[in-house]
């Protein structure tokens, strides 16, 4: 719980909901407890291991449960995310999946690794590779390390198959690494509405892993992990048959964005909106719509717009306010879906958890911001 | 000085800069004094008062050299930035420019009125009124009412000259509520590249508080303050004769949106780019640009794009990253100007503040996130 927040007065108290101090980003536990349970059902009938991307939550209170749940660890997208939830409990591996560069790197890495019973981090440079090196020496403990595989947007990653195999081989030689396996993110195929399309591109994507993993293999370095994956090919990545793990962050909060696409090869998607901000109705003097206080300072805005309930439209009004083309009340709240959740959730501080109008608690959200 | 910081071991170090963990949000100190002292010059010879608004930074170290610099008080947008701003040193007034509603708002509003020598409320509803007058009555002291008028674009405001004067009646008439003036916020002017249309604009936006202002003086209740307008019209409302008070924020950043406009009627704007998101390069496999680990998280999304230095494009690559097309090095880093300066800094928990190549600082921003 988090002290100090004025919502935390109303914490238990029936109805309390409709009084919180907005803009306030609020969890469904009950549709977040669902795709909890769905994606750990998912993942191991499909006999993957579940690391969940907690660049989506940055939230020790749910990288918790998501261990709880079967997850084998847990995967942050940056160094000072991974120092904020290590001390998350029941954390055995943290994957950082971006390389990691700079000079204050080595030491921060370093002590990281003598918190965890596993640290590994993706590489794609030999430069990489080298400053990971540098924080075994100084931990004097080894560090994996993940050799990360471009799925052709050119992001991060090597190049190919053989220079996936000659950075691995290479790790394998470095004092301090362990090569831990590889990994390659095919994001550009996780928001592709359609469901075979988006299997033909992960498919593609992953090829390189492949051949990758299979020269390995032939030089007595089998890759121990084989991690990617995201929601939108949870459910095609068994089929695929390259990875051994899979990443998935969006599942546990869904999205305006997940929304708008299927994530089953029937259409019906089985994960649940669990994430809203509930905002208020400051101002009430047009005539179509009404006021509320979240506007770009309270949702992300390099996706859709946020969905009203009912179908009504939102309108952003700048920094602060948006419009919601609903005949509410004055001081009235309106939950409204997030957008995009990982840059959403990155605005706020905590995360109101709810049992339909009733705040049940209140979480940190400890990596915000925690980028560098 | 924010201590815990990685950032916080360079302080001081000649060449610092170039180790910081990346993303930081980075202030140049000298374009900023700049910048300070420009618009308190400006302001003084227009014979207005300042009232920086600090929705967008945010921050109490930027704050207190406001108001060293003269300024009469700050502007929050929301209750809980002024609670974050009210231990501002030299603070003596402080307006929260949006309506304030909501069950747990009067406690609050009451705390901060004990701790302020003066607290003003924008007010555009009898409800927001009422709500303020029952803080006042908790606080035991006034608090003022400022009647926020609707420049045209049905954000905020009463809807027009008539309105305003009888909400402004109502202030004055109620106990514990100071009628302590008029607000009009052209916000949709500010922007606008062309300087004659910017104008007319703004005065067309003005008119009405123009108009409530003459009825209430003829009904002896002159406002005492009449305070709006922003730094893209900062050198005309001298011009237009209607503010004697002025909210520009953007003015100490500068950033991408503005520097597309001219700030005087010459063309050339008086202020200088001060604010920077420095990224490093963390993979560089790839032909024409290199991979920087600032994306969606590190920038506001809802304006243009960053920029970089020498005329270099940036891409976004997604939460975290971003393409630079520059022949930069792994592992160097590179200074983005910031695309819009408010959002940007709320993405940030704090400022690192830079004299040149060496850290010279390190300000949190208290106020960020504090959107409720």
């Amino acid at each position: 719980m988090a002290t100090g927040h004025p919502n935390a007065a109303l914490i238990g108290r029936q109805g309390g909901r409709r009084d919180l101090a907005t803009p306030a980003l609020v969890l469904d536990i009950r549709a977040f407890e669902h795709n909890l349970a769905t994606m750990a059902a998912r993942t191991r009938a499909a006999g993957l291991a579940l690391r969940p991307h907690a660049k989506t939550h940055k939230c020790r209170a749910i990288a918790a449960r998501q261990l709880a749940a079967g997850a084998v660890g847990i995967c942050t997208a940056k160094l000072g995310e991974a120092e904020a939830l290590a001390a998350t409990p029941g954390l055995e591996s943290l994957l950082i999946t971006s390389p990691v560069l700079g000079a204050l790197a080595p030491p921060r890495l370093a002590a990281l690794a003598g918190r965890l019973p596993e640290l590994l981090v993706a590489v794609d440079s030999e430069a990489g590779l080298a400053l990971l090196a540098e924080a075994a020496a100084l931990a004097g403990t080894a560090i994996g390390a993940v050799v990360d595989i471009d799925p052709g947007i050119h992001r991060t990653g090597v190049a190919d198959a053989g220079a996936a195999v000659a950075l691995a081989r290479r790790a394998a030689a470095t004092p301090g690494i362990a090569f831990a396996g590889l990994q390659c993110y095919a994001g550009h195929a996780q928001h592709i509405e359609d469901h075979g399309l988006r299997r033909d591109i992960a498919a593609m994507a992953l090829a390189p892993m492949a051949e990758a993993a299979a020269e390995l293999r032939a030089l007595g370095l089998p890759p121990r992990l084989m991690t990617g994956g995201g929601t939108g090919t949870s459910d095609l990545e068994a089929g695929l048959g390259v990875l051994n793990e899979l990443q998935a962050g969006s599942y546990v909060f869904m999205d305006v964005e997940y929304d708008a696409i299927a994530l089953t090869a029937e259409g019906a998607g089985p994960f649940r909106p669990a994430l809203f901000v509930d905002a208020r109705v400051i101002s009430a003097n047009a005539a179509d719509f009404v006021t509320v206080d979240a506007g770009f300072k309270a949702f992300a805005t390099d996706g859709p717009k946020p969905k009203a309930p009912g179908g009504a439209d939102y309108a952003f009004m700048g920094d602060e306010h948006g419009a919601v083309f609903a005949p509410l009340a004055l001081g009235e709240t309106v939950a409204l879906q997030v957008p995009h959740c990982d840059p959403t959730v990155n605005l706020h501080d905590v995360i109101h958890v709810v049992d339909g109008d009733t705040l049940v608690d209140i979480w940190p959200v400890e990596g915000r911001g925690r980028g560098y």
